[in-house]
């Protein structure tokens, strides 16, 4: 089989599309990736070794939970933790574990990580087809920065098994069951329930998660085939907040939909007049305080960058730094530490366009606007 | 002379640009207008009867004070008020007065009410071949909704007399004498400085005008040629309040502009803690009650609308509903009076896609993002 029968693709569309493949490579394995979203495939989806790994889809979300959910689900759906870390897809190619990120990377952090918190040949024994989706949370990790998890370094949380070719889900009960069985953490279940009483269920766990500073929910039928996203207020605030310490780096689009989330679940919510005025506070403080607090490092000579810290062998972080310096990033090495064995390297990704913008702005630039 | 000579452009580059020019006609007189910002000529540059009614330019803007106004001007500069209305163009035509608003409109409505409020004929005697340019003020007109001024229905404010043809302004003070002689109301003069005098005395002038929730600041060279503007606090989210009344009708590039401004004056006018977090809640007010607001309006099933009065002879209101109906603008009547011989009609121009957008999610629509 070739790889356009393995996509589902005709020849011809299969030659178009593959112009959009970038070639990467990871340990002298070539492998090729899609790094955008295109109408037929999934972004991330990477062949390698003539198989094929489906990207991860885009989950759809709705801003209004009591009409969103009936539009989307006719029937019995899980409720399940959406955690705020990075997502990654684990295969078995060719006999090598390897983490693939959201876009198709083979990191070699995570594929390393994941092996040491994972029984991945175990998995893989029994689900040689298969990948292993989840996220990777806590504190030391080269990509996020929530620490809102109660996890010391970092963590693997299963959320799917899926298809590796053809990226069908297995049914949540029969994933849960595997990966309890294999020992594999995964996201918190709530529960499971008809559209109408979903409805009724999930403001409170939304407020709950809320309340800890949690991310959100995924729902999807419960073999797998839909899913729906809903984001708690501390997430779209968290994700302001990140936005505005880099104002000119993220885009406006990014924040606008962020404003317009937190809109629609204040009026869902029936947030009281006290309560509206304090999410209203919460949003000007996440835009504003993070902006502030850039305008006045970059005036005091400060190059803005996003601080990681991760803890490894030391040749996983060597691995780490190279496959940064293949991807042209520029990294700030903050602070490099042995800590029994270990390497704990704080570093920052310069943020560029926000530091040169904000730096001639303060320089006096005038805007044509 | 031709228009292209007019424009102090050649002929080649002429024939070029009337393309982009549009068609118009007020009462039975052709003219063409330039609706958007070019390179050579101002965006609502007219082209009339044979002459040129060149548009207002676009007026420059700093972030910092500290560093902008240095970076604009080498040599003094008048300090005077800017103020939140509509700008208008005022030129008499083949012996005709037609007041322009920003895109090269005749509009009936401004061209009646300037001549009610300013003597016009006199002014035009005087100065056959400028143009009068002013601010439109006050709570019955049909563009804009500030509501500051001392003003009860509707005033003029004079800020530049131009040359029709070139733009080139008059010199500040000749051009206040000349208002001040013919008793046309102008915009206050704060006074005139050196630029190192200005980066001084503009933040407490700024701050002023914020506490009586002004606008903000144009700063020109004396001889008129070079601007430069500065708003307040209270315009910036008066902005954003308007924005998010109407969130998917205005742009993400707006508010972004406008929270990047609230940034940099608050590092400029060093806050203190206090005042930070007040103007952070200021602006997360600003931007989430109105948007709440507007969500519950058409989750109520009302129709977004931009509500505007108009106070003036009933023919002056027929002209200007009929001027609407020919830019296919939709307004909905919600008030209408007759007061002392004058019509006072209250009328919404309705805002579609805002309404649109939020009645299709509170019908629970899925955001593919």
């Amino acid at each position: 089989m070739e790889y356009h029968d393995k996509l589902g693709l005709s020849r011809e569309r299969f030659v178009d599309l593959a112009e959009q493949f970038h070639d990467d490579s990871y340990r002298g394995r070539a492998y090729r990736r899609l790094p955008d979203y295109r109408r037929s495939v999934e972004k991330g989806t990477v062949l390698v070794g003539g198989t094929v790994v489906r990207g991860f889809p885009k989950i759809p979300r709705c801003l209004v939970l009591d009409e969103g959910i009936p539009q989307q689900f006719d029937r019995e759906i899980a409720v399940e933790e959406k955690l705020n870390g990075y997502n990654v897809r684990v295969a078995r190619i060719e006999g090598d574990i390897l983490a693939f990120t959201r876009s198709g990377i083979v990191c070699p952090f995570t594929t390393h990580k994941v092996q040491a918190l994972v029984d991945c040949d175990r998995f893989f024994d029994r689900h040689p087809d298969r990948m292993l989706c989840g996220e990777m949370i806590g504190p030391e990790n080269p990509y996020t920065t929530a620490d809102c998890y109660d996890v010391d370094s970092i963590a693997f949380r299963a959320f799917d098994i899926r298809d590796r070719e053809s990226g069908d889900s297995m049914p949540v009960a029969e994933r849960r069951e595997a990966c309890e069985d294999l020992g594999i953490s995964q996201v918190d279940l709530f529960g499971v329930y008809e559209p109408t009483e979903a409805v009724e269920s999930t403001p409170e766990i939304v407020d709950g998660l809320d309340e800890r500073g949690r991310e959100g929910i995924v729902m999807k039928t419960v073999d797998g085939s839909q899913q729906l996203k809903y984001t708690t207020s501390a997430a779209n605030q968290g994700d302001l907040a990140y936005a505005f310490t880099y104002p000119f780096d993220y885009g406006r689009a990014f924040a606008f939909r962020r404003l317009i989330r937190e809109g629609f679940q204040s009026v869902e919510f029936a947030d009281s007049e006290a309560e509206r005025r304090e999410r209203a506070h919460g949003v000007g403080e996440s835009l504003l305080l993070p902006m502030i607090d850039s305008i006045e490092a970059v005036g005091e000579g400060d190059r803005l960058g996003e601080r990681h810290t991760v803890r490894a062998e030391p040749r996983v972080v060597d691995a780490l730094l190279d496959h940064f310096r293949e991807q042209s990033l520029s990294i700030d090495i903050e602070r490099d530490r042995r800590v029994e064995g270990q390497r704990v390297l704080t570093f920052s990704k310069q943020i560029q366009r926000s530091t040169d913008k904000i730096d001639s702005y303060l320089d006096g630039t005038i805007v044509k606007e």
